[in-house]
């Protein structure tokens, strides 16, 4: 296979270029080997995992780094895709969006810079792990907590730049963030908030700063690398609790979405919630016992319905069931969380209450789902495996009306197109909620894969004139997805065009990350169109 | 007194700028008589309002009017000052940054979008004020609470921009905004987050949307004119309480920020507090009961200590105090809130602690601070008057000694000046405060403005070595207070600037805000420099 060049770069020219970088990183961190590129090749592409094959990974170890990298990339034009730990997973993994794109990684910068009990923050580098931050809060004896998407390995920066989710009252990562240190795409170096005063105590405390507040433009972008981010942690609350309700009736999806709205815009529910339904009711209950789909049902199409209520009944689920836990500084306060969600619940008939609890003092239990773990990515093996996976997460209002049509809108195109509707909503804030349907497939299987790529394009074009926007995208469809915010003919695409071409006037930084190209690269978007 | 002109523009190309103005707007709404001009002159000038005075105002009635003004701007080349309702008073009132810009004035946009009292918020346009979106809220039967800034004639939309702070757990006005409708420099209209997908329902209730987060950039910014803004609101609590700690001994500061840290962190004070000094001690209660300074001390300087004693005794005040309401969904709830708060506070030796309670269903007390009122205007005649104040406003982290540093450091120096310091802390969120420094002034006495100016001067320069920055800064000190933000030679301030310039090429939208000038005014800053 050739090697996958950056647009309009030759061979000889790449060569210097990497040598260059080597000049800077040594050349150890130059990553170029074929078994260095086909390491950061999307583990889970929903296709040809050449269509966004890298040609190298430059892998600096400092800010100062990051800065040489990107000045040599834009010397000889390179592009860069800066990745935390890689661990993007459904999105991309640590691939480029755009094929010939060179991984700026920065696994090597993983200094825990700083953690402030008093405070309540950390400060860290991008290759800074879950993991890491767990163990290092643990040390110090868990007086902060930290909030984690399912898998832990993945970055704390990068999962809060890319609007990841977690579990706690800190659950929207994107919120937590307080500061950061941004290298630009020409190399300058500037840090947002009250980090922009030299030798500031503040920067990881006060989100405002003096002027335009920076840090969200710097999320989900290509504006510039982030070299350092400040994170808001929780200090440990006296009581936890789990809760699961579970309805029978697959028309209970309506009141269950219209009796939690209160409860967590009062913010009795003081965390995500996540409402399951019925595929993966089934499907997470049988990964978790190592069976896959073939154990279940042989036939093609979506799972029927008959088969889905049987294997519901089996395993004692309803229908929909929704889990989310309850945090509070004060066990008593928990208790009167806990009353308030009994009472809402048990007006809706035939709802199953389950809670679990914890006190501080006792061993942190999983269902917590504050000490990060690996379990969630068995489930993507599902149709046999080796799988993968893709999402079509649109954000809906957290009406039941309104969710239980485009549920009914999702849930049928899956079944068009023959495949199992595996779909939580992911509550985002007090008011947010995401559906996040999911794709699996098998690596191996073109067809399954084929289907849910075209799956994905029908229902994005399908419900944007609905007014629905997914809210994050695999690197293959973040066109795609930022062809659904349509106002005033893309009126957004063009300020985030803009913007790009103000600080990337060589258009070096992620080309077509959520569909923002570079003045070169937007005509045919990279080579895609 | 010569019109006061926009820079390189002769009268004659501002006569034809002005027909075009009234094209759009119709001639009532181009307000350019001696007594238009007057009136938009900042009510609160430290020295001279002229060295702030506006031309003409123009007073669009909609969106596309709004557009059709900005481009005629950019054809002139007429710099605009937009203000939502002109009360950002202390920081300039309704007067633009430069000498000559234009007031793009707002105030007939006042139109309350929709309220949405499932999911909690409002679409609101510039012109709406608190009073506005109080009544509209009450008329609906208060499910929905406001949170106002002291006075409450401003404007939501204009006071969330400017980072302004209310008393409810909703307090950092800008983190409660969701979703915004600009028009950019060049007349485009964007609209953020999932407004940017047409017909979105969602718009309101996720702030993150696809790709770049862009409201925070666009608060106490000159990128754009925000003509809609989202607001999330408060659902009505079932308790609340008024808590007032008060501390017997000038060393009383630093426990009183080590207590309420921790309280503050865990939110079990859930609400913005405000830390209130000897001397605004004295000057609130005097004020409050009619009393100027003259009443109290004759002598020249600012008050001696022993006169602060004997005026907090006779009050019956301490050196120190904080102010604080608690909020819950659950009556109960409060009351595990107040005994933890009271258990904190018992510990600080001679801390006398005073508690009010509200419970749903009677009557909203005004401690709550939830309906707007004007009160806080009377303050400033402190001096006599006609009073006018301006402030110097540092963000500190709440850690009890740094806090002392720095307030003995902006005591030293207001009693250097001969001022009184009169000054407030105010938490931001859970782990922000900002040092909120008055510096009262005569508008007829200039000695006293004239020291009050120096002041400010002295602080900033001061304190930036040490790490401070200003969080927001009046008209006339915009520049100075960018200039404490120093990290890597002013890297924000360039960041800044090449956004600016990326989307205001001609530099016609507020020149010089948060001292944010675009290309053409920058070497001179607008004639300033």
């Amino acid at each position: 296979m050739a090697l996958p060049l950056p647009p309009n770069v030759s061979p000889e020219t790449f060569r210097k270029a990497l040598d260059a970088f080597a000049g800077v990183v040594g050349q150890e961190w130059v990553l170029s080997s074929d078994s260095d590129r086909n390491s950061y090749l999307d583990p889970f592409a929903p296709g040809n995992a050449d269509e966004h094959a890298s040609p190298a990974a430059i892998a600096p170890k400092s800010t100062a780094e990051v800065q040489a990298v990107v000045k040599i990339a834009n010397q000889y034009r390179i592009a860069l895709w800066p990745v935390s730990t890689g661990r993007n997973l459904a999105y991309g993994g640590a691939a480029p969006a755009m094929r010939g794109t060179v991984v700026l990684d920065l696994k090597r910068m993983k200094r825990i810079l700083e953690i402030n009990e008093e405070l309540g923050y950390a400060l860290v580098e991008p290759g800074v792990s879950f993991f890491d931050l767990h163990d290092a809060l643990r040390e110090r004896g868990d007086k902060l907590w930290i909030s984690s998407p399912a898998p832990g390995w993945g970055s704390v920066v990068g999962n809060a730049l890319e609007h990841g989710v977690g579990y706690t009252p800190y659950g929207v990562h994107a919120d937590t963030i307080c500061g950061m240190e941004i290298v630009l795409p020409d190399g300058d170096l500037v840090r947002t908030g009250m980090g922009a005063v030299q030798g500031s105590h503040e920067w990881q405390t006060f989100k405002l700063g003096y002027g335009p507040i920076w840090d969200g433009a710097f999320t989900q972008a290509n504006f510039g690398v982030v070299t350092k981010m400040g994170v808001w942690l929780m200090p440990a609350p006296e009581g936890v609790a789990n809760v699961v309700v579970s309805l029978a009736s697959e028309n209970d999806l309506g009141p269950l979405v219209d009796t939690l709205r209160p409860l967590r815009l009062n913010d009795t529910i003081n965390a995500t919630y996540t409402i399951v339904n019925p595929y993966r009711g089934v499907i997470d209950d049988a990964r978790l016992k190592g069976e896959v789909r073939a154990d279940i049902y042989k036939g093609a199409g979506a799972l029927p319905k008959d088969v889905l209520a049987r294997e519901l009944a089996k395993r004692g689920k309803g229908q929909w069931s929704v889990n989310f836990n309850l945090f509070d500084a004060r066990d008593a306060g928990l208790e009167l969380r806990l009353a308030a969600v009994r009472a809402a619940f048990g007006k809706l008939p035939g709802a199953r209450i389950d809670v679990l609890r914890w006190r501080q003092g006792e061993p942190r239990p999983s269902w917590a789902r504050v000490d990060p773990g690996l379990f969630a990515l068995g489930i993507v093996d599902w149709y046999g495996g080796p799988g993968g996976h893709m999402n079509f997460a649109p954000v809906c209002v957290p009406v039941g009306e309104r969710v239980v049509q485009l549920y009914n809108l999702i849930q049928q195109r899956f079944i068009d197109h023959g495949l199992d509707c595996y779909l939580g909503m992911l509550n985002s804030g007090n008011r947010g909620l995401i559906l996040n349907a999911v794709m699996f497939f098998n690596k191996n299987d073109a067809d399954l894969t084929r289907r849910g790529r075209e799956l994905y394009r029908a229902l994005a074009t399908e419900t944007a004139p609905l007014g629905y926007g997914d809210y994050r995208a695999h690197i293959s469809f973040m066109d795609e997805a930022a062809d659904m915010y349509t106002f005033n003919r893309h009126a957004l695409r063009r300020l985030n065009e803009r913007v790009k071409d103000a600080l990337d006037p060589n258009g070096i930084l992620a080309p077509g990350k959520q569909g923002i190209w570079p003045r070169t690269l937007r005509p045919n978007r990279g080579g895609k169109a």
